[in-house]
């Protein structure tokens, strides 16, 4: 299943658009060519729409917001939302300021998305409607432990069955869940902290995969965190043969998404379903 | 004749400003360095003509445009144009959002442009004043073949004659001309098109050589496009070598520009003039 | 001392805002993780204040400045100082254009910077108030020698004096002094030159090591500083037995930085206090 998921990526060389931050931006875009999807990048509200018609699949993020770009937001998703496209929210840093949060909410309130993927803190504030993130980290506090792992995943179903989204909490241990289903992933290594862009990546990869698997969105979701995880695994031990820091890291990573084969992933996949 | 404008970049170290998109801003800095030259990015319209006029050529790119740059795209190279300076165009995404067909048509008609760079949709939709490109990659309908040479070239003439720049079609076979002289040139490998920046670079690489060969427009431009495509080459063998995945081609090949030498440049070209 | 400086930032994860260019914002995410910083890019003027108040310190890149981001500068930079947050500012091609030196001496004439960090040609515009760069490199007619290092460590002393910031002033020799004391730094290597993003790397990395070290600025400007030029050499020294070229040396120059052991810093130090 994973493995399929991941070739239908490569077989259907889904086009995403995406809405992204200029932080990672020329990671993401490179995330995307590795898994064998196509990006493009465009934020002015006179052509998002427009650019949105012409690819398979919405990625919205809002890691360097603003006020322009959050009307284009607005405008891609209702376009794409229009034409069946997957749709991807990641809200990076909602709840360290009034604009993300607010911006985040709105956006859940008026796009149906297909899967909403953040980190534990993240996705709390937008379940409950407000918050304080302590940047765009997660907070200590939130970590997902063995002993908070069901209750996580309890509230991850409610907020899917709130929102109709699939929902997929990225950490240590990942939670990708629809109402009534969830994938607890075990895979990845805790390098991927330092490098900036872990999680824009891996949205946009989820982008790649659901827009590759539009009727499978709950699978193609957890395939592609696990793909994540396990090319960051296979990222660190390359690094660990070679040497080198966190640079050497993100390049390993984003090398490793772009040689995975499907046996690998799928011998290499640790997650338990609940 | 390519060596000693590939050599000229490193003796003249021409200062390029580039208005450019946000996904690929780093690479091509990067790539203007490593052939010997100089970036400035800047794009706030109240600051364009001035940093232009300090610089010796102006590069173009409608990649990300929005409503703020597309003025100072404008601003910059009527100034750049009044100064002599080479200027260049990428109509990045032509023909996929009327903003952006509309975007490169008024500029090409305000503008004179020294050259215009871009796959052969772009080009095509320049041209025809119109189009439908199915994202930022070319149509598979467009491609050249050995069938479509001879006629792309006398297209690509024409459209030289009609806006006095010369045209440079970039694809697994370039071509670039001025009204009567056509440059085919099959250097570079596929993998080059599972990099985002493939393009902009290249945009980036030719105002270099044109800005530090400004007699020889039409040799400086198919100069850079060898260059590009033997560095691909180059790029692509040592990931061969090494291992690795698009992020490693993608270093390979700056590097490649960083380290190439005239001599191995002479020897790998491989073009026809027509 | 400067190893203290250096694993303070490890210990006390300083949180940094970065209101930076798009064009080496990748970069200076990337070299604030590999020190054991953390950073946060927003630069929306609704936004910045509630931003800056969540993090340690905050660091101002005037680098592709424009209207809408200068404002949030100036919010920024006046909440920071209000919860006495370390500030620095890097006046990228300040006497490039109007926009860029008015745009700086309005910063440091409304905001009290702790640190300001730029190549000699830049502070000399800030310090005369007026000035002509020639781009974003220091102008050769500026370069720091034997003979103008005296009167070179006068003249950055003064503007400390009126400004009450440290003043970094970077080059192949670099002058760090309060109005008292000047840290002469002899690390680094040429090929520095030849990425971009060199400065606004080190002054992310400045702001990281003065927001550990809040109680030390001096110090830890300096320790800053002497961390990047260790780190370019040892980034050379590994070019130099791997291949490669500009590119890599970018990634071995962070990577060194996340490898960094305060032994080697402090045993490759080399600088003298006047």
């Amino acid at each position: 299943m994973i493995k399929t998921c991941m070739e239908n990526v490569r077989k259907n060389t889904p086009l995403i658009h995406n809405i992204t931050n200029y932080v990672t931006v020329n990671d993401v875009a490179n995330i995307l060519l590795a898994c064998g999807g196509s990006p493009i990048m465009a934020d002015d509200e006179a052509e998002v729409e427009e650019i949105t018609a012409i690819c398979g699949g919405l990625n919205i993020n809002i890691g360097t917001l603003n006020t322009r770009t959050v009307t284009s937001m607005f405008r891609a998703g209702k376009k794409a939302y229009s034409l069946y496209h997957p749709i991807i929210l990641d809200p990076v840093g909602a709840g360290a300021s009034e604009l993300r949060t607010k911006t985040a909410l709105d956006l859940i309130s008026n796009i149906k998305f297909t899967v909403i993927r953040g980190n534990i803190s993240e996705i709390k504030v937008l379940a409950s409607g407000t918050g304080g993130a302590k940047g765009v980290d997660a907070d200590i506090s939130d970590k997902i432990t063995d002993c908070t792992l069901n209750s996580t995943i309890e509230f991850a179903k409610d907020f899917s069955k709130k929102t109709g989204a699939v929902i997929a909490i990225s950490g240590a241990t990942d939670i990708i869940c629809n109402g009534s289903l969830a994938y607890v992933v075990r895979n990845g290594h805790p390098i991927m902290s330092k490098i900036t862009g872990s999680g824009c990546m891996l949205t946009a990869l989820t982008a790649a995969y659901i827009t590759a698997n539009k009727d499978n969105i709950l699978e193609a979701a957890a395939s592609a965190t696990i793909a994540m995880g396990v090319c960051g695994e296979l990222a660190y031990e390359k690094l660990c043969e070679t040497g080198g820091g966190n640079i050497t890291f993100r390049n390993n990573l984003i090398d490793s998404i772009y040689n995975l084969d499907g046996n690998t992933l799928e011998r290499r996949a640790k997650y338990e379903i609940y």
